[in-house]
């Protein structure tokens, strides 16, 4: 009989939006089941999001040191067996060093950290303690984002020359984090965000997809970091020039106040013979076009897909899978390679590898936007 | 603390679709829990269906009948809250009729029944019971059918004078119903389906899509059945002239020969200021048009929406939701007026009204096709 | 050195919409020159309009009579070589009849004529006079259509199953033809528009492309008409069920009153293996959809054209060509006709045959909507 | 009467693609004729031209000086107006300078010319000869393209934030300009396009767009050049990050090695309020997004145009115009202009101050190319 995993959160309480979407996320094929959480450091507000999501009290608990104290008591049959973390980035490393260090797994929301170096610690964390570490990067969970890596890996566009990505969102337009708007209050709080505003918030996912996708590596990268919100901190818009590691350009376009806009990922690479168009919000359609032959859509459930995209649907063709499928996949994917029955490619879902890419990208970034000079190389450097 | 309603499923073994699709929609907010089962008639098959799914042995039993006997016998706090029905149509009546008649609840896949008399015995069995009974029109659980819905209600169209709904698929353009496609076998036999082939799968969404969100009731219709695959005992291929009680008029077309079409489930209406159309393909789009103001369109999530619809959606605006999160928005809704939560209107989920409509439109449409003369009244008669 | 081709116009003056764009689409490739007409039997209004058209005072005629007189009595290099007419319907029979006994070429607005039986006259005039007759069902000027047609009839798609073409405007939603819009009054007034309202309008249009692009001919019909607007003499919506001669079932909805609609012109024809659509107001695109392999999107200008869809192309891929380009196909085709450098085929510009079958098609649509018989015959019947 | 205008054209023979559409877009609106040219400098390609063209043998050409030598011999009333160069780059400045100072109005093909230099060159005999002077930057004849610049000019979007304009084409994506393709030939060739390939050829209408549109000025860029296809000698690949005299930012996108890609050439403008996106595959739909409100889509015809637009449409809507209308209302604005009936704004075609400007934006692109630095700034000079 099937094993159901058992998950516990810290963060995500009442009114929090991404909580709710890792919980749905995990529970939409039964691979796993909440249990435990500590949801809110505010006790009441952690008590009500505990009893709304049906745990019981005693597993409700007052902070993640508490709540791995008490799960590690438990005999292991009956402990939870991995923590998500779906805090504000000033959270993430610590949470997921000690997450990991009292033995479980952690899925862990973007980005990894808040600069290379947490999040190298990080990964010294996830070896030494031998536990597994998926991180949020929840585009690269969509069937038709597979199916454009397995089409570009294989060759049939030819040499990969242009890549273009870009994600274009509005809701930061206006001056709502001064308004008591809690999402964007911390998104733009350096203390809380990191170096990175748009740029860490969405431009890292991005990167992540453009990387993920073409399978090449940003080699060097010339940047323009603009604040649109009088008295913002961060940066709300963000425009990279790229160079990649075979000599393709690229161009990547973050914005979080292009007023109107929802959230627009989008990308499209370009190899001799043809090209590929994604859009994430109509992801189940994937549009090629060829230097000699008629355009074509390919479609999620739809004849000609790749073995390891059919493994990312729950649907057949023309009854649509969006966000909260993507985000399954990863899940799903994390829940396999846990149980020990997941065979497949390392990439199944993003771990430590792209978390330390993301992360030198925002950095180099930030570098690059405040010199004068116009290419600054992408690197990740090893670790202490 | 909330609690979490224990569903059973009879039906939707191994490599059944719609079966998953059910299990999927039931999680994915947290409101079920799956813990029994009668998934096939196959011993071995159930075993291991019920295997997969994490189902204890002891509940995955071998007949519907065990099921209701055991767990009937069960302390009512452990015992189950609901069956789920997603077997061929023929079974529909007497299971819905056992489990509501053992004190169940019941979410039974559409159509109803085979034929208004069966659909009638289910009315009485769901009335002597007092048990609620849900019906899988799931396309009605999308959130901007919702927003339509209440714009129609609500006048901004003005009097409704088109209505115009299709539902275009092409996987039965080939005699595939003869070539072991199980899916196809049942669908095209009418002891398993019924008098109708294309007319009772999916007719019968179009058919309840227009008359939900219009708001009218269909009062005489005209239609043209067709068979295009030689062999073929039941209709593929449906065309009907609709006359609605305000004196709109309507086009329903179905069909399952479309070579090449997936699920195109398309719904136009008119009034005289405005129209709006949408598409299940893509589903979080609302395209209104009006006589004297730039097109519209409504998203999900985006501004302007009804409050009815907002309580449908699980994603901020850009973060597409597709069919599933439709189908969970039924199974939530049956859950809440099952713990007596839900003082909404009545059709926040279909129930046997829609179920009775449903059956008496395939009955006219299948006694006008055979008949010279060229309107036939539908009329839902009253059960003996 | 090539010979440009003189041209007059009847009717067409100041404030019509129709008789601009002949003009335009008569211009466009330098094939005709426009220098004579009668625009308008007001006086005036005809000065005015020969005026702003550049015409010689002396060829800006009274009347029609006037026209064909004082041309005919020109030398024949000098004369002109074709009239057309783009008066309301109860003028073009008479007037083409005309036109055709002087010895003009005619390109004539649909619908054709009133009646069948006026069709047949100018039938004849045609076939007595030798000349060419050009009837103005623009849309199968559209290069996209002309790729549809070849495929279908070269078999792409194997035998056709359905077709289905709608033709949606909003335009007449309210009352205006009371409200003095000229256009409205004339289409609305049966003693000028005949018959049919939104039938004559748009119905023949949708129907002439169905069986134009399908190369199938309607056999039966049922139909629906309707008249929305109180105190309308015509109908403004028409709905009917098709059978056509190979056994392909077809529906076919014109509407004049589905508000915010602008010129919604579809197709779509399915076969055993696959379909197209077509869109009007996205007239570059022509989406293919098959079994077994993805959608194409074959694409003006684009790689895979038929060399007949490449001879009305005046742009390469990616620069939209529209209406008045489609328009001017017809006229091209009628110019090279003329000149006898048209070896191609009969219907490169809808002609006698065309004019008779839609007229057909009106008379046998209002004949089954007011009875009570469901199918009715579509027969050309042969003139005395 | 109204006068019809009389033009010449310089190149533009058999197989030329520019010269054909510039004659379409002339004739549409019946303001000019074409009468006399110089076509190819190949004696028999430059007689079969004229002939093809209905232009009589006398004013066929050998040369542009032979034609203007006889053109000013023959009586005003006689001799061409205007004058259309729609030959290579390196012949628009000694042409449109020739053609000025013989008197003659001149229409001119853009990049302007090989250089800042030429182009003030060109600006200096406009002053002098008090000729009219327009160039085809063609895409700002679209209708909406007006909408979007009145409707930013006027305020709806609040302050400016984001510019960003891509202009994406694949036909240069092979070697063809070594295989014989005359128009990839000369086009990559620095001697006869100039400094820039892809930048000269298709990034001046981007860069002119963006500025036509925004009604902003682009103060610094910072570019990336890339030649992908080996051998090449000119970049066929340009992005420009921007930094416009507002503080907005932008970013400027083309190719010509996007393969599979058409002529995609799209804008979008997004300021504190709301955004517009237009895509010029899919001219007669302007697409706005808002903050506070659904997304509209303002249609070529429909309601809510600003009164410039809709002087620049020939259709009502739904019926689609496309690039030969667009192009035809540079040749009707130059027309009026000429007869002095536009007391318009000064930019109702594109002329001397655009072509300045966009040669200044090809060679700063081409100096910040290829420079260490990050910012350059974009300045028009003064001539001397």
């Amino acid at each position: 009989m099937k094993r159901t995993l058992q998950l516990a959160m810290v963060g995500g309480g009442e009114g929090a939006f991404i909580g709710a979407i890792h919980r749905a996320a995990a529970a939409l094929d039964g691979d796993w089941r909440l249990v435990a959480g500590a949801f809110s450091s505010d006790p009441a507000r952690n008590r009500r999001s505990g009893d709304m999501l049906g745990i019981a009290p005693a597993r409700t608990y007052a902070s993640l040191e508490a709540l791995l104290a008490a799960e590690s008591a438990l005999p292991e049959a009956e402990r939870v067996d991995a923590v998500s973390i779906v805090t504000p980035n000033h959270l993430h490393a610590p949470m997921a060093i000690a997450a990991l260090d009292a033995g479980f797994h952690v899925f862990c929301e973007k980005p990894m950290a808040l600069s290379t170096v947490e999040a190298q610690e990080i990964a010294q964390a996830a070896a030494r303690s031998g536990r597994h570490f998926a991180l949020a990067f929840t585009y690269s969970g969509y069937p038709l984002i597979e199916e454009a890596r397995a089409r570009v890996a294989r060759g049939d566009f030819g040499k990969v020359r242009l890549v273009q990505v870009e994600y274009s969102q509005g809701w930061l337009s206006q001056p709502i984090d001064r308004d008591g708007n809690k999402q964007a209050e911390w998104r733009t709080d350096p203390a809380r965000a990191g170096l990175g505003g748009c740029l860490g918030d969405i431009g890292t996912h991005a990167f992540h997809l453009a990387e993920h996708v073409s399978g090449l590596r940003v080699d060097q990268l010339c940047a323009d970091l603009a604040t649109h919100v009088p008295g913002r901190q961060l940066d709300d818009d963000v425009s990279v020039l790229l160079r990649l590691d075979n000599g393709a350009r690229g161009v990547l376009k973050a914005t979080q106040v292009a007023a109107g806009d929802e959230n627009g990922l989008k990308l499209r690479i370009h190899g001799e013979a043809g090209g590929l168009e994604w859009s994430q919000m109509e992801p189940n359609s994937l549009v090629l076009r060829w230097l000699d032959r008629p355009m074509e859509t390919v479609r999620s459930g739809g004849p000609g897909l790749a073995p390891s995209t059919l493994q990312r649907l729950r649907t057949p063709a023309g009854h649509p899978e969006g966000y909260i499928e993507a985000f399954a996949n990863l899940y799903r994917a994390f829940a396999a390679r846990i149980l020990g029955d997941a065979p497949g490619p390392d990439d199944a879902f993003p771990s430590v590898a792209a978390g330390l890419r993301t992360m030198a990208f925002v950095e180099s970034v930030v570098a690059n936007a405040r010199s004068d000079s116009k290419w600054t190389q992408l690197a990740v450097t090893a670790g202490s």
